[in-house]
């Protein structure tokens, strides 16, 4: 076996460490001068990157073009909008380089995170874990009354990849209505999937609209004024994927005129919105700060994706989470 | 057909009265003199119940043994406290009187709040809609670390019934291990089901305890200081059955050691609870106001699932939520 050079600025625990050292021994992990503040930061440009065959983390761009050994690059998050341009995909084909993403590590938590929006917003969990109100009386009676159920319901998934597939796993038992848009449909999706051209249609007959598009040049804006106004009066909709692919005073256009009942985001733009933005304003609009991929132990499963990788890499077979 | 007498305190809007209206021609539909404040509260004696053959809502208990033509009790709500007696099920035994509830109005909702509630607190809601850290924070960090899935994770449910049931074919995605509490184990509920005998063994292995208990003489203070001790530290609480079966200081004091890290409540003893109340003051206790069985066109539901047991009663055929 030849001893591979790994450059890796993924911020892991000591544990996470542990597990990345025993996967690459024998072979040469460096680390970056200046440690990186989140898995979803970029690096720095660093001296040691140039060497790297493999580099795991959030690479610096113009780095990676200043690395000729490099042959694998995995990107430590599911989003990555910084390497999604034409001249990083031809770089990349030219050079025969493999990027994966961490897709899987997320999917799951991202989807529980954007069902349990669905269910919140269902049950009205702000507004009943706010009130004190008195049996029978009027708000205690809007409350019960205003309370949904997710049965029946229709769904417009935007961005078709891991995390749709596991939303659409937990979504089952409800019987909901599921159509999402994709690119390229295959057919094989179990449910109706549509692309661009389509959308208006079924964006008028959605209760929910979950948006889990990456950012990218098609992406960005892409919620805009005119597409929610397509959406159907009363409609609720939820962003898990990036806050740049929202026009988001269009957003609260919508929530203050009241054309959108509410409004569900992960993601923003910037990250944390300031105080008196018009969405902290907004009626209806609740925000958690890009935690969706949050869980237990990420660290380690970032790794453990990584090094499941990086075998398959030594044994030249097919990459997960391949992305280009 | 002979022309039935029944007397509705239930307080229906207009569609739903309408529903009742037309599935009862024919008969004499009684209302009382003070129409009732909310579906749960007992109804006040009423000169016009004596002569009802069939009662449909809270009936006040002491007009119950004065009217003797009584054959039929629908109660409007799935909790039925106040008829859970010795005296009263001896009574309608004695008079051949059947008594029904509303259970599968409210099953399905019940089950989603709290569904809802798991998974709030495990994507740690309240928290993150209150967050306004910068993504690499600590308080970032330790929002997304503290996220959690559901997945495979141990659930003790007190109290097997119709919700119960509706709520174990939610968490099926999940894989989560289920364990129910009921008196009567019958061994066709697909998962184990323990007594109170073994539940002490079934606590100290939960994530989550889910309390659905009615209120009766023996489910009255249920969760005592004993059994909060039985549970594994770290547990989440879940109440909505009724709050008299908790000892609200007891629960509160296993908040505030840390013991349990949440407790989820839908009910509460008094509803609500005073603003100085130790489970207001006590950390990560989460209330809503008896919030769980509501659902849009509830009253519709409520009286159409009345209307079809009076379909089953005039045929003679076995009533949906007998209890008596």
């Amino acid at each position: 076996m030849t001893p591979l050079t790994l450059f890796s600025d993924a911020p892991l625990g000591p544990l996470a460490t542990e597990i990345l050292n025993a996967a690459t021994q024998g072979h040469t992990v460096l680390k970056p001068l200046v440690p990186a503040s989140s898995v979803l930061a970029q690096a720095a440009a660093d001296p040691n990157f140039s060497q790297a065959q493999i580099a795991f983390g959030q690479p610096h761009v113009e780095s990676v073009y200043a690395a000729p050994e490099l042959k694998w690059i995995q990107v430590s998050s599911a989003g990555f909008t910084r390497y999604d341009t034409l001249e990083f995909r031809k770089y990349v084909a030219d050079r025969g380089i493999i990027v994966t993403n961490s897709s899987l590590v997320y999917a799951r938590a991202c989807a529980e995170h954007v069902f349990s929006f669905m269910l919140a917003n269902s049950r009205l969990l702000p507004q009943s874990l706010a009130c004190r109100a008195l049996n029978g009386s009027p708000e205690w009676l809007g409350l019960r009354s205003g309370s949904r159920s997710l049965r029946g319901q229709r769904v417009v998934i935007l961005g078709y990849g891991g995390i749709a597939r596991e939303l659409v796993k937990l979504l089952a038992p409800f019987e909901m209505k599921i159509t999402a848009m994709r690119r390229q449909p295959r057919g094989d999706e179990g449910f109706p999937v549509v692309t661009e051209a389509n959308l208006p249609e079924a964006l008028a007959a959605a209760d929910h609209v979950i948006n889990i598009l990456p950012e990218n040049a098609e992406s960005r804006g892409f919620i805009n004024a005119r597409r929610l106004s397509e959406m159907k009066a009363g409609a609720i909709f939820h962003n898990i994927g990036r806050g740049t692919t929202v026009d988001q005073h269009a957003l609260a256009d919508a929530l203050e005129s009241g054309h959108l009942s509410a409004a569900w985001l992960d993601v923003t733009d910037p990250e944390p919105l300031p105080a008196d933005h018009v969405l902290r304003l907004a009626p209806h609009c609740f925000i958690t700060p890009h935690t969706a991929g949050g869980h237990a132990a990420e660290d380690e499963t970032l790794v453990n994706h990584f090094v499941d990788n990086f075998r398959r890499f030594l044994a030249g077979e097919p990459l997960l989470d391949r992305i280009m």
